[in-house]
């Protein structure tokens, strides 16, 4: 397989670039006309890292690859725009898997209204992926940080989490998929392995007032972690209140995992984690059911101070501030 | 190591970054206020097949991964921007390394103008480097793609060629240092370590009409036959014309080689190929002079047809367009 034919191939099934793009895929580097501030991050997967062969499709390694980049860019509430693609392939993955697990990628990219704009493809000694997506929004004002939550703002969270992490367990211990029903067992291994970026729900959010956001790779307690430090504030989370994945209290039981610690510590649901006036939560909840079809939950709050806290609904604190990134 | 205290290490090292860089490392995304266009590339550089960990210093590994990155944007006329890095780190390589190779890569980016606005850390079996460039331009129409050489247009060459290829047969065979003098040794071994990005070469070049342009990464062969390709035109290069760097002759005879063909088919000088009205090849060469202090040599024409012809001086044609691709 030459790079340049391979290349080729995958340009024949990119679909029509996007408005912003002049100059696609295949010239020295790809031109855009960007609005007035763009967003970018760079994210890698690498098999036995991030994903495992023997457990995941190609298409489904394609999928998650930009998928957790694009989370990256919902944390913003920036509008997706450019995808770029760097993969390197080991021996024993043929030309077929490459242009399968493209697919993927473009299938999402289409999903979401990514343009992949550019890539570059070598010869590694293990499969990976390494993905830059460019968000863009009309002033830099308009995108959302990490830091910036305020005392008194209120914390809260899209969707449901724990899943991926259940989902995981699930794939790794196929004998524990009898605890479960079968629909179940499949939407729990689809949250680890097809994950979906929240882009429409940062937007939402964005314009919703959101004050600081960020998007949940680590998991929540890790992730809560880094939005409080950057913002000089503590977060206060009522376990009580989490929105847990249906399913994982049968996985948990199953594996001798407590349910929390999979919501908590299991990382890679790519939820968002955001903060917003008090006063605004109502028209955030209406714009996040609206746009992502998804509900918006109250979990806790912002406070003066420094790093998380995890109320139970006991009243004893499951984890203290700054100890809790040595959770997981 | 933790990939957060690593990045955390990284980030103190990091000069200041430039204006249009509104939020930088440590967040989900980077924020930027980009010109009207902006020219994106991604470059990754894989241990084993595109350098090799013994021959090279974790320093040199940084600079040229950033120098391969940045030398597509020399290619597009843009002005270096900023720069993301996602970094592979094998078990073998220790958080000293990873820092070396860092400031190997922040002070090209110094050199040049460049902002490291971001990256991901990595565990990976081998070691990687993967880089996404970002340059800009005014408009769109300020930047040089490889398709726009017209009939008619002269070629021109920036600097010298085939040293890398020379360098990299100095560092492979030690034995046959002996045959050149020690400052020539160092100075190809240079040019394939750490290779100079021709940015300033590439503005000026645009500024003086360049139709078309490409940096010669995989050889001037290959290299031009994608500028043929794109152009939808015939390249004719007279092989005496081709400004060889000083000590290849030397050390094509103690390695058996022909010196043309280091030179033609070699590649990694990252020198910039371009076409351009015959008119302004004197205005193109003062300001090539003038920017970046090399020469620009005209090595050819371009014609109506396909492919690449290089004659040798005797008048014989060395390769015939189309099967040229196949020499490397």
């Amino acid at each position: 397989m030459g790079e340049f034919e391979l290349l080729a191939r995958v340009r024949e099934r990119l679909p029509a670039a996007g408005p912003r793009v002049r100059l696609g895929s295949g010239d020295d580097a790809a031109v855009t006309v960007p609005d007035g501030a763009t967003a970018t991050s760079v994210d890698a997967i690498v098999d036995g890292v991030h994903f495992r062969r023997e457990l995941a499709e190609p298409r489904q390694i394609g999928h998650k690859a930009l998928a957790a980049a694009l989370s990256d860019l919902a944390a913003m509430g920036a509008e997706p725009g450019e995808a770029y693609v760097v993969l390197g392939v080991p021996p024993d993955f043929d030309e077929d898997g490459c242009i399968e697990l493209l697919d993927g990628m473009v299938a999402l990219a289409e999903a979401t209204g990514t343009s992949l704009a550019g890539g570059d493809v070598t010869r590694a000694g293990e499969l990976f992926v390494s993905m830059t997506v460019v968000g863009h929004a009309q002033a830099p004002e308009r995108l959302i940080a990490r830091a910036g939550a305020q005392p008194g703002d209120t914390l809260v969270l899209t969707g449901e989490i724990g899943g991926s992490a259940a989902g995981l367990l699930l794939l790794e211990r196929p004998g524990v998929a009898g605890a479960v029903a079968a629909e179940t067992t499949e939407s729990l291994r689809a949250r680890q392995l097809e994950p979906r970026p929240r882009l429409q729900a940062g937007l939402a959010l964005a314009s919703a007032g959101a004050t600081a956001m960020i998007d949940l790779s680590d998991g929540l307690g890790g992730d809560a972690g880094h939005l409080a430090r950057c913002s000089g504030v503590a977060l206060r989370i009522e376990a009580g209140s989490l929105p847990l994945t249906g399913g994982i209290a049968e996985v948990a039981r199953a594996t001798g995992e407590d349910p929390l610690r999979l919501a908590v510590a299991g990382g890679e649901d790519y939820e968002l984690l955001a903060s917003l006036p008090a006063a605004r939560l109502d028209e955030a909840r209406r714009a996040v059911e609206e746009a992502e079809g998804i509900a918006l939950t109250r979990i806790g709050d912002v406070a003066a101070g420094r790093g998380v806290e995890i109320r139970l609904p006991a009243g004893d604190r499951l984890l203290e501030p700054e100890g809790f990134d040595q959770l997981s």
